[in-house]
């Protein structure tokens, strides 16, 4: 694998920011309408191991790019199981 | 950067089927549901930008993991999108 150009890490870049910022529209808008039944806990669970396992890929192989995007998304994920863990609960006690 | 060792491989791996596996559960919940107002339009719209711009890296630094996670995760973030918006215009015709 040969070192990628400017154009590369640019891209890269784009492709980092995307991935991370994309996260926080979701969790504003579950915060705001404060219910989350439509949200896999599957997808962010799994999701969140994904992006440990890149956190932990990111130290191995020193991308500093790489540790950055996964240690904010991983974040951002595991906010999302946070609340809607703590919906679904909520929503069982006012309907159970 | 030096090249991975096997470990970093085997965590890189994992980490990218993680990542794009994640999505399956949260396609499948919306379509069962048949409902998406909770999913953030935005979120999967700069989340499909940046796997775009992912899949365009992989082809850059020629990474054919890199290519072959995003191509899929580009594939179910954009069903996701489409899911979304058609449940939306469904809503809004029931309820406007």
């Amino acid at each position: 694998m040969s070192i990628p150009s400017w154009s590369a890490t640019l891209i890269g870049s784009i492709a980092a920011f995307c991935t991370t910022a994309a996260f926080v529209p979701q969790v504003v808008r579950v915060w705001r309408l404060k219910s989350s039944e439509q949200i896999s806990l599957t997808m962010f669970l799994v999701f969140s191991v994904g992006t440990l396992a890149w956190l932990v890929y990111g130290l191995l192989i020193r991308s500093d790019p790489v540790i950055l995007a996964n240690g904010v998304t991983l974040g951002l994920s595991l906010t999302m199981v946070s609340l809607k863990v703590n919906y679904d609960r909520r929503t069982r006690r006012t309907t159970g």
